[in-house]
């Protein structure tokens, strides 16, 4: 951070029309940090080199960019849509420790060009977003560049005495539960793609509705794993399970499908519409519903659906109606598989 | 964060040659974690959705990223000094309120064709210069760009009862008071760009190296404000004086000087060698040295030299010998002024 003396002087907003060169880093940075003053916890919110949190039993913290041209198009994706989804995909990765998002910290480069009001759109969906979480945001970075990126760190808290919720916590026996339905982001971008602009499905690939409080309530229901579907729900259970050591089966029948995925496959004029919906419930990334293992004994919470179980096997292999099923899926470094 | 499950399975470091688009996301974030647990007051280090710190009474947390072709040219920077760079203006940062950096997460864009040679470099010097610090990396993300961004999470702690240095403390009365000798990076800039590849302050612009210990140091002693300069001595001391409702007197003789700087003019064929060292020296940005205010009766501590005073007047106005002088510098938004 930087120039953060010169918040305070252009709190006024300027013209939407105006451009980020001309209005200036303190100008852009005033409106991304919105109107608060950080979190009531902490001793230096906005404005300073870093800000400062309170006392914390036990911080959580995480940080994912969103590319330009990697991870979404802005003739797709508007300003403020991006902001939510920038700040959506980290909180997940909060909720997935069994954690609540407080703070976030935004890190932004933008060309020249870019308007105050496309940044206004975008602090919009940033602050609205974490506002969903009860999280606020406590410090922002800005920089020049050719195509827009959007780094975020999202903090969160845990209790005195409570466990994080670990990715490699799964034993033989536990229930596997799903948040959600999965495939909506990845049948959204077909979609898209096809020139469907408009739809429910679409703006699940626009912007994840990570499930606010859910994170927390699997840890008090007893949950002994979660993490956070981001590559496709084989991949991430397949990660999950040989972290844990584990193998898991999933029953075809259990697993959730919204019924807009046939409408879509249709659609799309799918050859094999059962099969397309089955690869995108499997496969799609992105949907940041959360996945986890419950033991025998608990209860998954509302907003959980059982969709197989965990037992002793070659670790990280998952199998469908007892057949074994390879992950396609996202792989950051590779691309799809 | 994802795939994380995957990370131990690769932990052998494979060819330098290989691609990341081959190597894969969880080959590439295992380098980048490099071979550490995390830290060790922490439940959850690296190779989950989130880290989870241990018990803190107060944290210090601030981004920024790294963008090619804005801030480095790979022709200029190497891949060591690129991660050397983006851990220390966030360790800067941290300094800058009176902490020292513990930990530091990475969030990575490169393109498809980035050898694990260049990732293994960058993962050196990112924990080279975290090591340095004593901190630790305890988490990361990789995604796939057309250009290469570096984004750095730096988090530090403030021991119980102690005060973190505000950027809006400074005093009337208060003497100003700088570490190490700025516009080194502004000149070795210049020598890049005229074709002088190699030398001292080219790498000092290739890679700052922010005064570890002395924001502690600063604290201990008293200091009433303290930030990091990061878009030049008159611009940050400006943005000082203003958020603190003051202005500040600068005395030319006190200044540091590093004799290179007239080395470095004299190379370049500079018309009016002391007037450009002079604009170096005062407008430079990104040596990342530490300016803070000290009250009368406390002695800023070795390694901070005293360059003028704070007394009451226009909020930002700072003098040289009694003349205003208006600062360049870099802003963000607006690129030089």
């Amino acid at each position: 951070m930087s120039d953060r003396a010169e918040t305070a002087a252009h709190a006024v907003s300027p013209d939407r029309d105006l451009t980020v060169a001309r209005a200036g880093e303190a100008a852009v940075l005033a409106v991304l940090s919105g109107p608060g003053d950080g979190h009531a916890d902490d001793p230096v919110g906005n404005g300073d080199d870093a800000a400062v949190l309170g006392p914390a039993e036990a911080t959580v913290v995480t940080t994912d960019m969103l590319v330009e041209g990697t991870h979404f198009r802005l003739d797709f994706t508007g300003w403020a849509d991006l902001g939510r989804r920038a700040v959506a995909q980290n909180v997940s990765d909060v909720l997935a420790m069994g954690a609540d998002c407080t703070r976030v910290l935004v890190a932004l480069a933008v060309p020249a060009g870019t308007t105050m009001g496309q940044i206004e759109d975008l602090a919009a969906g940033i602050h609205g977003e974490a506002a969903r979480s009860g999280a606020v945001v406590v410090g922002g970075d800005l920089t020049r560049a050719d195509l827009v990126v959007v780094g975020v760190t999202a903090i969160g808290t845990l209790p005195r005495g409570a466990r994080a919720l670990r990715i490699n916590g799964a034993e033989p026996g536990d229930a596997v539960a799903l948040t959600g339905t999965p495939g909506r982001s990845a049948a959204g971008l077909a979609l898209l793609l096809a020139g469907h602009p408009q739809g429910p499905l679409q703006q699940s690939h626009r912007v994840p509705v990570p499930p606010i409080g859910l994170g927390t309530a699997a840890r008090l229901a007893g949950a002994r794993s979660l993490t956070d579907v981001s590559d496709g729900l084989l991949r991430d259970l397949s990660g999950l399970a040989r972290a844990s050591g584990v193998a898991a089966d999933l029953t075809a029948d259990a697993l959730p499908v919204d019924p807009l995925l046939y409408e879509a496959a249709g659609t799309l004029g799918a050859a094999d519409p059962a099969a397309q919906v089955t690869d995108w419930v499997l496969d799609g990334g992105e949907d940041h519903g959360l996945l986890g293992t419950f033991p025998p004994g608990t209860t998954p919470p509302a907003g959980f659906t059982v969709i197989g179980t965990v037992r002793a096997g070659e670790p990280g292999r998952v199998t469908l109606d007892g057949q074994p099923r390879v992950p396609g899926g996202w792989d950051s470094a590779r691309g799809a598989n």
